[in-house]
């Protein structure tokens, strides 16, 4: 399955992992600019906002509906790390399958929206450009756009990351 | 407290909340260029790591030591949105005492080295511009850098974010 989709030109490839159909484990020879990537999707509740905020980001408005109606968000929204949090989530089950894992070394990201209760959330990820290592034969950064989109197509996190992929062992 | 720190030269104002003084609640008016805030501190546990990278980035190197000792990782690391998560939390509480709140757009980040468990966490905040809104009146943008150390004095996370701070109410 997956080797069927390799084969499709580079500007059709979206490759799609949604339930039970097995990952691709992808090393460094298998991606290329112009690839695209979309995760299952992910609906998060109100409970799991508050309880993320509880923990780590606990402000009026991700924490109470009532006194988050009165704040520029104008209702309960997730804290923006945990659209991050749920982000990695989506890619790390199959929305990115790389074979050594996604190893992040920083990037560029924006909330464009709130990201509500009851939202259901899904990663498209495109590979923007493929940087070979100078000093590391066997990897190369690579920058990829990841943006999660909500039920209404709305991007309501975007995350453009660089991140080490690893070629295939040799052994 | 807050008034005489806010009467110290820009380059020397470094004002802490740690533990129980109460916290200065900023307005736009209260922030400069250049002005410094510490949050207290956050150790990070092994146990805290290993929940946090189930629910939302499950990864071997987040996971399991012994397979994390195989990785790019050399030991268990923390994820990296665990890192960006406890940096917040200890922006706010107290950190970066902002009176309507910590309300990012979004920015840039990265991570120059791995958190380990038992690593004593800080966060550094300097504001680095202010520009205010051309259609409204009583908010700014606000760049600051935020830089979360170990115990070390090693940054482990950098975000420079882009945030929205308002002026004091009139009425």
């Amino acid at each position: 399955m997956a080797h069927r989709i390799f084969s499709m030109p580079v500007e059709q490839q979206v490759i799609s992992n949604h339930g039970s159909s097995p990952a691709p484990r992808l090393y460094l020879e298998d991606l290329q600019v112009g690839q695209c990537y979309s995760s299952g999707t992910y609906v998060i509740t109100e409970d799991q906002i508050k309880r993320f905020a509880a923990e780590f980001d606990p402000q009026p408005f991700h924490l109470d509906n009532r006194a988050a109606g009165q704040t520029i968000f104008r209702g309960l929204a997730a804290s923006g790390w945990h659209t991050a949090a749920i982000a990695m989530r989506l890619m790390t089950s199959g929305g990115m399958p790389l074979a050594d894992g996604i190893i992040g070394l920083g990037g560029e990201l924006s909330w464009p929206k709130p990201t509500r209760p009851g939202d259901t959330l899904q990663v498209r990820s495109e590979i923007l450009e493929i940087t070979p290592s100078r000093s590391k034969p066997n990897q190369a950064i690579v920058n990829v756009r990841n943006t999660m989109v909500n039920q209404n197509n709305e991007p309501v996190y975007v995350f453009q990351a660089k991140i080490i992929v690893f070629k295939r062992p040799t052994a």
